[in-house]
């Protein structure tokens, strides 16, 4: 339909948010629906209005979009499309409000407008970035969220300045993305944090130098942080989720000139909580959604910085199982092994 | 002593700060004491070690310092000197731990390292800013203060870009400043918030355009806000010192690039919460302390905005009296009445 594209999904990985919405704990549920947004593909056909993409190109889905019409499209700051940006309850297309996908003459939902656990997939082309049909789709595909998420926090939010200090809260996927983000922009040292001590070995990786696991302290971590850095870090960057830790990540913050960054979606009722005076003595505080990039607009570029080898992404990708097998990736993420799992449309 | 200066005071202004000290509310309390700390005067005569400075210099104290050695001083981004920040409590000199001044033998404490209601006083040569001899020392003496504070407070930190919209809370001398710079930096939509309607009239000298009184509406004043400006303003400057005014000043700002910035001292046990999707939604948090301006690198530069006409500040000062006559200056503030009083030291 209307500026629509229909995209052959070659991979696709899992990532945290398909769970949660899968699990459906808290939110409201929506079934059947077919889940699934980071991928890459290959456009099959395309709508009225559709100019800037062709059959052929190859592209990666976004769960955010980008309209280049809005306020938020049109500033050089914000990344939140007033039209398209995340939408986890809406199931339908946004221009006629119907879905594309059936069973039985039933209608199945669509997720985040991307719904890539299929061989094909319609979008809206606000949420589609065409990139360069010589990068490799089983590897670019996890660039479409959580590590494209974790590098721009860091390399496009907290800016660490060259040789400085970077505190990065929770080790998974974003978390390492993240560190890699810092490690990249010039950090000399990167601490990562983790109540799960298992993530450390592999954190290296990823350009952490140092580890603190909180529940190796009795003294808070912001202390603990604050004693092993002259004062607080240069920057931090919150991947967990977990409100203490947004708190922790903004208070270990050097003042005068430290900046956090939380990224970690909080639950419903989280509360952060902090005295003023921790903001008067010169610290900033920010957030961000997918890592402040554009998605049509940055993503080919992230996708660039891969193909001239100034991102590694195959570190990232742990595991590939054919789609047949997709329920194996569910289990490796329930039991926390590895980082990404690749799922293969076609074998 | 040792990189101390005598400097004979000509004018002095009355602050919030010295009412609150005196006041000795929730502080510690440390009498007898000389307060003040905004003014101007000439350099009397330099201990040893001070080369920067010497008999008649024309010279602002500053109640922060810069002792340009410290990591705060030599970062671009911090003006909280570890040698010299502010510290209200010492009431002696940092070399010696000892007062300059005395009555029948006995100590009288020092406030804020200034105590500029006295002809003379003695001050660490960190604290004193030198500025242009030909600027008059009976209207820049507001500027070692708050005039600063709030005008760095949007010129340095909120950095408006030119035709935005601006809210400031609190329309007292800070406020009143924070506006003027807002005016300075190219906002179009200025809109002060205060829960004083006497302050608005005044207010419009200062650059603001709108006036929202809390107490006129039923809605939280983040909704009222958001309706007048399609969504929030884009920059917001918060000169209460109430905690609630805080939190609204952060939530009234637009998703996607809105920036608020704390100016006034919380109360001790005072709790900043909101839900951290507020930041998520790429909204920014930052305080300042004296408008980050570095007091002896930049208080000079500010002194030259108002000789060549970029800055007024002939409007700030609403009265004058001599020293015998302080306690009007004392009066005045208890009754919110005009913005700063000249006390003059000579006549
Ligand atoms: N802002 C965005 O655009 C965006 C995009 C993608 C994901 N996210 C969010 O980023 C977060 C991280 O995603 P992920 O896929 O890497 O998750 P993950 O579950 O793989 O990793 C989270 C890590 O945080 C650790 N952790 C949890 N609580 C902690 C605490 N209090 N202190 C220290 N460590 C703690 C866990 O042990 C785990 O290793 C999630 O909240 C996710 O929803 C945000
Ligand atoms: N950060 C710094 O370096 C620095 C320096 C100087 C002063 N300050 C602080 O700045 C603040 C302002 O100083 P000032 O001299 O202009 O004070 P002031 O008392 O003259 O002005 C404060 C104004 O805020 C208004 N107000 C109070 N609560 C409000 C609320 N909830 N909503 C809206 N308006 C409200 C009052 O009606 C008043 O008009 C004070 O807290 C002061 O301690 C900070
Ligand atoms: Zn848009
Ligand atoms: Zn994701
Ligand atoms: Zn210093
Ligand atoms: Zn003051």
């Amino acid at each position: 339909a209307m500026e629509e594209v229909r995209v052959k999904i070659l991979f696709t990985s899992l990532c945290h948010t398909d769970v949660y919405f899968w699990e459906a704990k808290g939110q409201t549920p929506m079934f059947p629906r077919i889940f699934g947004h980071e991928a890459g593909g290959i456009v099959e056909s395309v709508g009225e209005g559709v100019t800037e993409l062709a059959p052929g190109d190859h592209v990666l889905p976004v769960f955010t979009g980008e309209c280049k019409e809005c306020p938020h499209c049109k500033s050089a700051e914000s990344n939140m499309c007033d039209l398209l940006r995340i939408n986890t309850d809406r199931g339908v297309m946004i221009g006629d409000g119907k879905s594309r996908f059936s069973i039985d003459g039933k209608p199945i939902y669509h997720f985040v407008g991307t719904s890539t656990f299929s061989e094909y997939t319609v979008m809206h082309v606000g949420c589609v970035a065409k990139i360069n049909p010589e990068a490799p789709l089983d590897k670019v595909c996890v660039l479409s969220c959580g590590i494209s998420t974790g590098l721009g926090a860091s390399i496009n939010v907290a800016k660490p300045p060259k040789g400085s200090t970077v505190a990065i809260f929770g080790l998974g996927a974003v978390g390492l993305a993240a560190a890699e983000g810092a490690r990249i922009a010039g950090a000399s040292r990167i601490i990562g944090v983790d109540l799960n001590a298992s993530r450390f070995e592999e954190a290296r990786k990823f350009g952490c130098t140092e580890f603190v696991n909180p529940k190796d302290h009795t003294k808070p971590v912001q202390q603990v942080l604050a004693e092993m850095t002259n004062g607080g870090v240069d920057r931090s960057v919150e991947c967990t989720g977990n409100v203490n830790a947004m708190i922790q990540a903004f208070e270990c913050v050097h003042d005068g000139w430290g900046v956090a960054v939380l990224v970690g979606v909080p639950h419903k009722d989280a509360e952060f909580k902090t005295h003023p005076m921790n903001f008067l003595n010169e610290r900033t505080l920010k957030g961000t959604f997918f890592g402040n990039f554009k998605p049509r607009t940055d993503l080919p570029n992230v996708v660039e910085m891969y193909m001239r080898k100034e991102l590694e992404v195959e570190k990232f990708i742990t595991h590939s199982v054919p789609f047949s097998e997709i329920n194996k990736a569910f289990d490796l993420m329930a039991k926390g092994e590895g980082i990404r799992c690749i799922i293969r449309m076609e074998n």
